[in-house]
């Protein structure tokens, strides 16, 4: 997933469209829906589908970024599944993409010492000149030490490359990964505005792991565009000591990649097909594409097995929901949500119920909260009650300020959708995420049944409400 | 350190030369000498001298395989840190050597589906042809399947790439490693023998991150000589998936390296010259040279800086031993004991009253034991007294066989020395030895003082015993 800086604020959320509204006369869910919500809960627990999804997307596909062969096979992969389950109407919607491209790179220090490094290419950063480009290093200790420095000619980092040395804090929410982010989506930037010839970051990750992270990295219009890429923690350690020592660090270093080149992607779309409301969509979600240097497991595999688990075990149990139940693997979600925009662009007429996204990887789902109508607040106790037995908590605290997932977050905000938010434990999520690391193994086979349980029955409630969310 | 399979058995030992034997009529070490030892025990436990060698050696040189520049700057490093700590008689005692050079390596899976494998070549391995080798892959689970494995033409190794997916086991004394590395070693040969073009092995570690473990492997005179390479163990668990599945894997991968290579590396000696005995040698050891792919931080840095402090502490104490203490950083212990024979035929004649290496990382002793004269093993006692409050025990249990270390045990096999063994805790140990991954951050600060203690008492008691070891 790519966490974004910005959902905090969601301006004019407070006065709420009428139409979600309009149903405010009904009251909570029959004692038959919360019955099946529960059995529903129960299945879950001792269903193994969401692991054989995940070892089987993992294996037979692995990386699949966005438009490339492997994503095409992982459409064609998560057509299989759905058919395989059962899932309705089935369909693979495709779109056109400019995407980024990684080609070899490899970056060392020079002075005071020659060290190698274990280096990433950020995504989206332009290609150094084929023969690489060799500087002094300016450091920072973080990004506010380079937005804090002087950006005239008596910069630091004129003619430079920047180093920024930000560490990730590790948090079971992921906030310690929002603010070090910033660092890898605008560092560029900030180091081009003071003349550097190249910026190169800590990686935005907690393990002491010799393995770079990478993820999306953005220009600005009118600012030069330089390369831009992730060392290593132990890496940026080791720059940190020589920076110590007061002794003038020198790095070179080759990167190339493509840019805005033509593809194809998609999302790939499935469902339980709702009754006398079939025609409003509860969407549930994860994003199909992964970055190309792991084998995409938990970031975001794992979200597509336990969503289409979910969904796959309701149509299992023969449950009949009244809204429609759509399973959404967004395409691109990594590099530019053009899934989702697209998504947002083909049905933002329809009357969504609810969405909601899981891209935190496989940690247990400790936390529920939303955000709906006012008029649908008091739907969401009864919903956490039957939460409650998996160990998830209703968070929400009277804020009814949800973040449903990336994708899911780029439609609430765009479309004024109702969201859920079912929050996992991403203490270690960052230890893999956007990194070679991202493998299967890192994958807890015991905790996937619980959270497809959590997104079951969200998912069924929310299509059985009595009124609109 | 390189784990040798031959260990255990020293044809012989039983009869013990008869200078072994020579001062059996003396008692035990003076009530001042151990006083003297437990006030090293209790100096070094307050000294960050360790700390400071490994931090200092990882910063400032890094990965420094032998022959190599960053091995001469090694060198320069060691001698300058032996004139800070004012040793005795620092000197750099070069060798020629041929060794081996990494180049590029890649390999990828081509069928099922594509997918990238992180892989290492192994140290020696040849080169594969410039435009790599493409085949399908014979799936062996461990080596005793490949060697059980009929080595006519029919063998399903012929024409193909051998994988031996072979398990580490994690475990305190290293055994684990000790089983596996046969694999790594021999693998090529057993693959040869059976037609195979090549073997890939699963790496000989206990970590799941996915970075490839390296290490010297050899080839069989009359045997065709394959390529080698290791891959990581998530690698090697997709490839057992895909194995699992039926279908035909096939890899292909690319290979450069350079054998032979005429080549100086040396071995870096320093001592705190004793008294009446001077002419007789306490030899405390590590080995200077690393794996080219990480730091050399818990291999060996950890054990240069240990062996190094603990010889400092004696100097600084001011305390004058009986017999010499030499510190030896000896050259290429990695890929062929080049630096343990050079020293073996310089001082095989000068009399050894001990030999001793620390090359298990840093973690904490935890056991002493001991390959001595009969005629000395009341000595042993005393020793073991003075370490006990560091929490090392005498776990000798009669048996008087302890393994001193790789190069420790060339010089103990080949010259009878008597030898001791400082056992660290290598639980994990293997998680990042021989890998990117070794590298400052995984050395424990507060493990080192305990371990030059251990080291400082049992130099100066070896140097101050009234017999011959």
């Amino acid at each position: 997933m790519k966490r974004r800086l910005l959902l905090t604020a969601l301006p004019g959320w407070g006065v709420l469209p009428m139409s979600l509204r309009s149903h405010a006369q009904a009251t909570s869910f029959s004692a038959l829906d919360v019955s099946h919500a529960e059995r529903l809960r129960e299945l879950a627990l001792a269903d193994g589908e969401a692991w054989r999804l995940v070892e089987s997307l993992t294996t037979e596909v692995g990386a699949r970024p966005a438009g490339s062969e492997a994503d095409r096979r992982a459409a064609a992969w998560a057509m299989a599944a759905f058919g395989r389950l059962k899932l309705d109407a089935p369909r693979i919607e495709p779109m056109a993409v400019r995407v980024w491209q990684r080609g070899a790179a490899q970056a060392r220090l020079t002075a005071p010492y020659p060290q190698p490094l274990v280096m990433a290419a950020l995504g989206n950063s332009v290609a150094a000149p084929a023969a690489g480009i060799e500087a002094e290093v300016a450091y920072y200790a973080d990004l506010k030490a380079l937005t804090d420095d002087r950006t005239d000619h008596e910069s630091r980092a004129r003619g430079r490359i920047v180093f920024i040395d930000q560490a990730t804090e590790r948090t079971r929410d992921g906030r310690g990964y929002g603010r070090a982010v910033a660092m890898r989506f605008g560092g560029a930037t900030e180091a081009a505005k003071r003349g550097a010839v190249a910026v190169a970051i800590r990686s935005v990750g907690t393990s002491s792991n010799r393995i770079a992270h990478t993820g999306a990295m953005g220009y600005e219009l009118q600012v030069p565009r330089i390369p831009a890429f992730a060392v290593s923690t132990p890496d940026a350690d080791l720059m940190a000591r020589l920076q110590g020592r007061g002794a003038a660090v020198r790095m070179n270093f080759t990167l190339d990649a493509r840019e805005g080149v033509e593809a194809t992607t998609h999302n790939v779309i499935a469902e339980v097909r709702g009754g006398d409301l079939a025609d409003e969509v509860v969407l549930i979600s994860a994003h199909l594409d992964s970055w190309d240097i792991g084998q995409g497991a938990v970031d975001d595999g794992a979200g597509v097995a336990i969503v289409t688990a979910a969904a796959a075990l309701i149509q299992r149990a023969g449950l009949k929901p009244r809204r429609t139940i759509r399973v959404v693997l967004f395409g691109n979600e990594e590099n530019g949500f053009d899934g989702a925009r697209a998504y947002g662009d083909r049905y933002g007429s329809v009357k969504h119920q609810l969405v909601g996204e899981s891209d935190f990887g496989a940690g247990r789902i400790w936390r529920f909260n939303h955000r709906v109508a006012a008029s649908a607040l008091h739907l969401m106790a009864p919903i956490a009650k039957v939460l409650a037995p998996l160990g998830v908590a209703w968070a929400d605290e009277g804020r009814n300020e949800g973040n449903p997932g990336p994708d899911a977050a780029v439609l609430m905000r765009r479309h004024r959708w109702p969201a859920v938010a079912l929050t996992q434990d991403g203490t270690n999520y960052f230890d893999v995420h956007h990194t070679e690391n991202d493998t299967l193994d890192k994958i807890d086979a015991t905790t996937l049944p619980s959270n497809v349980a959590s997104w079951a029955v969200v998912a069924w409630l929310a299509a059985q409400a009595p009124i609109s969310f």
